[in-house]
């Protein structure tokens, strides 16, 4: 006998996007946001108590609940709070599946949702999107226990409508996650259909549009019924208490938040609209990245040759993407570093 | 079809201890450490950048098993990063054992491990200790994927020779997972059997002896094999960047974590002997909490009326245990604000 299971001795294991030690790189692989975390996290962080530290958090972070739950118009027992929003995929899905019990899922999107689904070694269901990225019809019909949309998806940057994913859950006989992770930058969210449906929980991500991805802080937005569940599958005390308070802070500051988030889809436009310029096929993004096809479909060279500047995207070698970039919207500057390279390398 | 798996809708959920909201409570029932930590992590938190919050944290937190290493006598790829003890403990189950491939462990213990036994729905084989909770014989021989042994255990704060441990790791065929989150208040450790049995993997936590109950930092000690295939069942960035910088700064510290440890070791010499002069049962202990047999096995109305004087302790109204009371060692202030209640109710 081996001392893994037999799932656990074939899977790789997740690559997360490389990360640099050093900070004077131009680091747009990895979707963190440009600018740093509003100033009210800085001085909730400066008046953390020993006392805070030497004591257990509390296991289930109600004053984050109480904040989030303000924000987006729900109570706090439709909230769970989250070692990052991975954390939360991972719950989910060892809550809902099993070998009998599928999971499902629209490709190409995060590469995660496999790696956690061999983990769990239970039955799955790609099915690729249909034209433009829309919903493919057979996503309501494969039984599966529990069924993940990415919205806006990575890295793809696509959008799919509410009232879609409104048909879709109500079509659905189990669980329907919609991974959010992006949504800060995006127009829409599914927050209304959590009212709507018990079938539906929202994934929501501390790292992008609240600039603290070093935090590990995500959260479930979902029905009384659903959060109940995931509650007895997470960990006891999954987040701890500085990234409590300090995601807490973060998230009562909406005025910088939504001025944070402006200026990203602002500096997005821009890189864009220069992508373009240089002859990438970009399409439009809800996102705080973009995807860009390279002319002549030589992406894996023009990542290398980032690289070799200090210059970090992001390459998936896999069908439908290996012509293509996902690039993170940096800042002006970081932007205009990329834009040069790309000029000298195309 | 139910939402949610078979196992995860009949489970109840694991139950931590009462975390009170007042501060001026006297909270001994959690096994938090009384002291704070050392002054190292207080100014390593004041020298926290916006930029350590906005970037994504090192995956595998290098820093930390680099001086956690260095401290055990081992290599740092020896370490593995956990968001507290019990992510290991997680992580553990979640890589060996499923429904062919049984989770072993003595009782009492931790009541955690049948609540992740429940979660996984893995073979579940529990063997009562032999006399003075010493080890079964027939631990060794159940073909086991996983047997889990807390030492010093929880709660009744017993003790087993590492010569004996050494035996069981040659016996079994599966992991030996020593889950020594208390050692610090032991006098000695299983690490020299990590180097010995490619089959050892340790727990070890923050929360006791570094007095950072607050952070969520554990670590696992074992061979590279296991350290690897772990590493594949972890979340990606399953610690944060604040997490590894204050765990860092904290086992960096030597001098303070071992003049920390020796305090609470004097403190539970003073207490154990004052509850024994109360009449209370209790044996020598090698963690921070003592397991107090109460006169006349009224232990849980002494919980009640302890509780109705702001003072915490643990009850657990389980076969062997429903007798006693889980006492943290806290400063001797709250030791003796313990005693003076318990004078007044027995």
């Amino acid at each position: 006998m081996g001392y893994f299971r037999d799932n656990v001795e074939r899977m790789a294991g997740y690559t997360p996007g490389f990360q640099p030690k050093a900070t004077e790189v131009v680091k747009l692989n990895t979707n963190e946001n440009p600018y740093p975390p509003s100033p009210a996290v800085m001085k909730t962080l400066a008046s953390v108590a020993p006392e805070q530290l030497r004591r257990y958090p509390d296991p289930v972070g109600q004053s984050f609940r109480q904040a989030a739950a303000q924000v987006s118009g729900v109570a706090p027992e439709n909230i769970m709070c989250c070692n990052g929003g991975d954390d939360l995929l991972s719950i989910a899905i060892r809550a809902c599946c099993d070998k009998q019990r599928a999971l499902a899922y629209p490709v190409p999107t995060y590469t995660l949702y496999p790696v956690l689904s061999s983990l769990e070694d239970c039955k799955t269901l790609e099915i690729p999107f249909a034209d433009g990225y829309s919903l493919p019809t057979e996503l309501g019909k494969t039984g599966a226990a529990l069924t993940i949309v990415c919205n806006p998806n990575a890295p793809t940057a696509t959008w799919i409508d509410i009232d879609d994913l409104a048909a879709l859950a109500n079509e659905l006989t189990g669980v329907l996650l919609i991974d959010e992770a992006y949504v800060d930058f995006a127009a829409d969210s599914a927050v209304r259909l959590v009212k709507e449906h018990d079938n539906v929980v929202l994934l929501r991500s501390m790292s992008k549009g609240y600039s603290l991805a070093g935090l590990r802080f995500g959260y479930a937005i979902g029905s009384e019924n659903l959060i109940e569940g995931f509650l007895k599958v997470k960990d006891s005390y999954n987040v701890d208490a500085l990234a409590i308070a300090l995601a807490t802070a973060a998230i009562e500051d909406q005025a910088y938040f939504q001025a944070n988030v402006a200026q990203v889809i602002a500096d997005r436009a821009t890189l864009t609209e220069q992508l373009r310029a240089l002859g990438l096929e970009v399409a439009d993004s809800c996102t705080n990245f973009v995807l860009a096809g390279v002319p002549n479909g030589s992406a894996e060279l023009a990542y290398e040759q980032l690289a070799q500047r200090d210059i970090y995207v992001r390459y998936f070698n896999v069908d439908g993407l290996s012509d293509k970039l996902r690039i993170s919207v940096g800042t002006a500057e970081q932007n205009g570093k990329l834009l040069a390279a790309l000029r000298e390398i195309l």
